[in-house]
């Protein structure tokens, strides 16, 4: 058996497909179960973030779900950077996912049966105490992804007799569980965005979030600062930051940003207006409700009211 | 002969008036010429710059002249914090009018008939090398304004038979200059500011300043640093900035500062709306022109031209 | 009687001599009652700032007191000026006093016979209230000093039977007060400096003042933000800045500076060393206690035990 | 054939062992020939970051290399936690090697034999153009890495007739070249580090690097500003700044960051203590050469000279 990605016989509408990093029954498809715009539509597995993207940018797809930090399955920097570089697409969700392990064993096999485990090297390093404490001599079978190591248990020339994937590998494997929540740490999570050509916005809800992407511009020394100062000058929190080198441009920087707050937040849109004088491009990549709900703290000299009350106080300024 | 201040025979309508730091012959009259509006009007010499905006205030003069910094004549301080308590008072213009003493005498007399000089304190201090270098063993008697130390030349029991004035004295006085610039520094200056009651502002010209008195928020560490990110973070270039205690509050400050740019250029209307929301108190004094007029140097990123591009981007972000 | 100044008989040593913007009876000499350098010295009274600096300056006084703020005798910004451009010069302490007023009359005199009141035209601005209320009918005669008013009462052709001084006016003139604490306001106070040619520093007390006076980098822009950090990046609190232009140095400025804290406190000297490298000139002026004790709260980030932890740490960070 | 780890036959020496992500032909591999430390040591293959950098902590190695920017082997966010959580580790140097494919094929085998192509899923997506360009019909085979995707030329069942691996294949396996540099992008790198357990510091090159990573203090808003302060206010370039949430504590972060010049530079030993001062955590993982040498450009007011200056102005302020 091997894993050749041959197109579905039928190929159903885009508009009724979404992409996603396969195969089938990783953390990626737990995060599509999470999203209601993914419900009752058909969800596409590709092999990497670039060709989830590449499906909603050419219209293949009218979405795609992709890691986008802390990932066990990779993709984080390239989801990243291609973001960055591709045109056209708007983060319209995030979701989170918690990231739990499992032991699975063919029916019929136990705990004591097991010699030789596979895994997906990242998922493996997740999952050292738990070897290490209650099966210290097995050997290692390297896999290519948490759902390909349970499919060598069916393998005719597997060796592996165990495999480390995710809970829900059983609504794909007719396997057996021997050890549950196995992964060193109990509070991992992968964060996924649901990836869009749409231009408009969901709708603000309190509890938001507004990816950009910025550039520096090339001639200024403290240019992170000053950049930073558009923020702070409006009382914006920022989640999320990290530079990226732009390979055409050796020694410059892009940011990539998540802020707290919604486009249609005068404080928001206001510092977006900021950045754009400041920077020679600012990309907006989109605002969404939060995956875990949490009212965004909003100073009140930065609340819309206290802006459309200084925009009073500006008009009354002069006769 | 006495300096009572009687009020004038037939007061003019106030409409006609404009209130100066008198009396006449002082560094403040000579900013009075140089100001269009007070041209061909009544100016009325009051004894301290609270009277002098008071008259505006209530209605007794349209303008008053007062000394706002580097002053030989005082009141820069009294400036600031009467314009930061009165309200309904505007700036509509800035002089500088430079700061230049002759040494006068009764007709007649000569440079070494001279043995006492009348002065004012100040003025005394700004001629002391002169004095040192050529009326080495003179006595000095102090006068209580510019002004003044001429009148005494002419009192029966005068002592003085010298007197440190303006060069405008000639004007008021009957005297001979014997000497003149006799100020140790050639550069020493005052700028001087009309006030008015009038909101309307005049006409943008590339070479103004705003003046503006902004409260920092009491409970905030590093409020200074964050206010002054509201200028930075609009490009904009302060001339001057001045903390004073607020003595009603004590151990808060209010900020006297001069920023360049007028308040219909986009990035001073943004910087005051920022301040706005970030300041319990922004008090508007005024946009007028640099009394010295040099063109204001704006970054592209801020010219008004690249605000009406950023708020079309951003206008353009959601469909 | 007039007011020339004319040496003492004897001349006392320097180091027994303290300058004062005299004349006896003002408010400096209120501030000199509060020093404990000045106690049982010669207090030389002279009539200008300039002129109380340049005795300590080239020996003849041991200190001078001067005002530096809020003052309604003058001398504020000439004050600044000095001490930015005068060399060898050090504060070393500070004075705070209430500006309070009394209305005078010669022995004999009570209020109903008052007709003109004698009065510096700025202690005349503060006490407007009372005079509106009280005496609504009198006329007004300028004095050169809040002493010289006291001095009308008793010269020969003197038209004042009134004068407004400071209380402690009876300690030099043989007065009645009819009228205590005429003042508008009952929190003006001015603040008084003690200057000095020591280098040494007045000892620790955790209520301790700083003052130093800085010049910005030509060709930095947002410079004043630059080198505010050196404050903010340091915890430390500013009580006042003031620009100043430069006369040589035409739209470049110093910053007059007070901060909380004492030489000897290690975030202190840490940023005096910041501000020192980026600076192209740094003017140490003192560190002294403050007039009105409270002890300056130091977050526990730039304490100096925290500033000997770090440097532990750094030192261990190399075998 | 398998994949199976097995430990080696006879294990060398830890003091002659650098582990590295394997297998051997990676980039990993290559970034290894450019370590000076690395020549003649054995070289010991892993399948994880964490397994590397243990094998270091715990003595087993006295070396790791590993990934951590822009690979296409993964790695980068699992190093930078890994680094940020284990106690111990110091970065020795940076490599940088550029990313290279070429389409290896069995001996005798030709371009137009091939149907079928293996590689690993990052890699596939970085030679997209190529393929589409050149190949546009074939099958993809997933493979677990850049050499396994080789390997797979060889296996029994292996359905591969072409595999995207490194140029450096040949070194392991008796394979044709039948296209080089295949990928889409020419300046692709990835950046890798050796990790050691060495507390001294490689010397200082005038062109180095330091690695630290920050927390912020928990209740400070406008924190990463403040800590960004701490740089500017030393003169200091970031090449390199991602926040990474910290896992235990919600809603905090900490801070990767890479900054220009070596901990021996004055203004970078003050910048950590003023990190460490604001900071409740500043791991220090090293000051190492830049891979690609590039003098660092140093504002002369932030020179080694110029810190020793200010220290000499300030002892000297008091006598």
């Amino acid at each position: 058996m091997s894993e050749i990605e041959t197109p579905p016989a039928a190929s159903p509408n885009a508009s009724e497909t979404v992409s996603f990093l396969g195969p089938a029954g990783t953390f990626t498809e737990a995060a599509l179960k999470l999203a209601p715009e993914a419900k009752g539509k058909h969800w596409k597995p590709v092999t990497n973030v670039l060709e989830a993207l590449m499906d909603v940018q050419q219209g293949r797809s009218f979405a795609a779900m992709v890691a986008i930090e802390n990932s066990v399955e990779g993709g984080v920097t390239a989801t990243q950077d291609a973001l960055a570089t591709m045109d056209g697409l708007r983060i319209f969700g995030e979701y989170v996912v918690p990231i739990r392990f499992v032991l699975a064993v063919r029916p019929g096999k136990s705990l004591r049966d097991i010699e030789t485990i596979a895994a997906h090297p990242v998922a493996y390093g997740q999952c050292r105490k738990f070897l290490h404490r209650t099966l210290p001599d097995h050997l290692y079978v390297q896999a290519s992804s948490n759902v390909a190591s349970a499919r060598q248990l069916f393998e005719e020339d597997g060796l592996a007799d165990a495999a480390i994937t995710p809970p829900t590998i059983q609504d794909h494997f007719d396997v057996e569980i021997v050890a549950e929540d196995i992964q060193d740490s109990s509070i991992a999570r992968t964060r996924f965005l649901l990836v869009t050509t749409r231009t408009d916005l969901p709708a603000r809800t309190g509890s938001d979030k507004t990816s950009i992407i910025v550039t520096l511009p090339e001639e200024r020394p403290g240019g992170l600062l000053s950049m930073l100062e558009q923020f702070a000058a409006r009382g914006i929190n920022l989640s999320m930051i990290t530079s990226r080198p732009i390979p055409e441009s050796p020694g410059r920087y892009r940011f990539v940003i998540d802020l707290d707050g919604h486009l249609e937040d005068a404080r928001v849109s206001d510092a977006l207006l900021g950045l754009r004088r400041y920077s020679p491009s600012v990309k907006f990549l989109g605002s969404y409700p939060r995956a875990v709900p949490s009212p965004v703290a909003v100073d009140p000299s930065y609340s819309d009211a206290h802006y459309a009350q200084a925009q009073d106080w500006l008009d009354g300024l002069v006769r």
